[in-house]
């Protein structure tokens, strides 16, 4: 489904664009997420498979969007887009799977499942936004990294997995379960990921420090401003308010947060939303699918378990 | 409508770039058509407005993505947001406003329309990707660029009318009137909008010639190009193919589109598709709506005639 509807009749450079990415791997985990839900709840006909699409494709116009805004030049192992060909196909190409992706919803007949979609893609966007806006700014808490996080990975995520309890008609607490489900998973992946921003640099496809040289304030930073003494205070300020940094910064940021611990809190934190994640499948059917669901949220953060 | 839902909870710069252009004018031709065709087909019910809400943002979302693309630094006679903010702000507000369409169209709760929009948001990016790769391409004909200008412009303007239509519940007859009115009213204001491009320079917000100096290749070029001999041939081979530019070739295109009267070419096609556009409302119902409609098909081209 996903090859089929990447194509375009006009314009070869948006399945070339697409399939570069899509093509690269990654793990399928959202439109998965989507079949593993309504496949749990019983669900019997064909449209799981274009919602598990049209949730792919979301992600897929954020991830070529992102990567515009924050001027990646690396995702999956392989060159972004952006670099490859231009910011102006990523854009457009972004665009195109996002219309692509409310036409394969349309497909599924269903006005509560385009509901949440759509809410979930004006919160991304809104999520990515207050990042942007929150990006530079020293005064940025847990509570506003928090809502960050919702909004750019959770709630596709819990969208993804509520959706396919709903076309499965699965009633409002399973669906509410499910949703739960997704926004703690997500919570914790993305909690990893940033985690990993400092401590991994191979094999992901990622450079060791772009937050930080992105002057992104995630988790492992946010901790470590807020246990800043004066010197320490004046550091970040130089690195991240006013972004005057040198190479050897990101060695210092390191040391300041393995100082005060905020690596290891991080980590603590990803664990706690993948055990609620784990904990919100418990009114769920016991079935190996919701064994399945259980093990991915251990996936998730076993990078940094 | 369009002043509540481009609000958000949580970032403050999405209403904030978003007013930057709503604010600034503009026709709202799209969002008229919408309740035009509507009220001419007899709709009571409030759902005409959220559409033509829907139709405005997907518009807007457009135009903030189309100055990204384009580099451009001014419209509707402002600066661009992505001059005064910056282009990630607007990609992420272009993207936020996309899926505020979607939750106005839901909104309506019929699925016919939810088709004819996602369908119309595919077709103008495909047609955005199409123009984009046609640019710099002296092969590019007269059917590509109706194709370009049938996704970047026509497809909004149709599902504006045909939307109207439907929610109406006009008859397949008329949605498809009021669709063919649309696409033709659509290409005679497009055609007259890169006419202008070599014509205006005053009050539109745009800068004379843009079009040339970003190598896109428009009706009254084509038709230059397609009616040069060898010398002239390699003007435009070094100006469009080639882009070595210097600030005297637009006096030269001029003179070549002059010398080969392909802006007034140009100019009779722009008022053949207004005519076709008021001859696509002969079927519909004899009332003051459908006379402004057809009044609107010669607005859009009254900068030209």
């Amino acid at each position: 489904m996903i090859r089929e509807r990447m194509s375009s009749e006009h314009a070869p450079r948006i399945p070339e664009v697409t399939a570069h990415l899509i093509e690269a791997g990654g793990k399928r985990l959202r439109p998965m997420l989507t079949l593993a839900s309504a496949r749990l709840m019983g669900y019997g006909g064909p449209y799981h498979v274009h919602l598990a699409a049209a949730v792919e494709f979301i992600h897929t116009a954020t991830l070529l969007h992102d990567d515009v805004v924050d001027g990646s030049e690396k995702r999956r192992g392989r060159p972004t887009a952006n670099l490859l060909w231009d910011n102006k196909s990523s854009v457009l190409v972004g665009d195109y799977l996002f219309a692509r992706s409310f036409q394969l919803m349309t497909d599924a007949g269903n006005m509560q499942v385009q509901r949440i979609l759509s809410n979930a893609a004006a919160t991304i966007a809104e999520g990515e936004v207050l990042q942007l806006t929150a990006a530079q700014n020293l005064a940025t808490d847990e509570g506003t990294y928090l809502k960050v996080v919702r909004g750019k990975t959770a709630a596709l995520f819990a969208a993804a997995c509520e959706v396919g309890g709903v076309i499965a008609g699965a009633g409002a607490d399973a669906e509410q379960a499910l949703r739960d489900y997704g926004d703690a998973m997500g919570i914790a992946f993305q909690i990893a990921d940033d985690l990993l921003d400092f401590w991994g640099g191979d094999g992901i496809g990622k450079n060791k420090g772009d937050d930080f040289r992105d002057r992104k304030l995630t988790l492992p930073l946010i901790k470590a401003i807020a246990l800043a003494d004066a010197g320490e205070r004046e550091f970040w300020v130089r690195t991240i308010e006013k972004g005057k940094q040198v190479p050897e910064d990101l060695g210092e940021a390191l040391r300041l947060m393995d100082k005060h611990d905020t690596l290891e809190a991080t980590r603590a934190a990803a664990l706690e939303w993948s055990a609620r994640a784990k904990a919100a499948l418990e009114t769920l059917p016991d079935d190996p699918i919701r064994q399945m669901l259980a093990d991915i949220a251990d996936y998730v953060v076993a990078r940094v378990a």
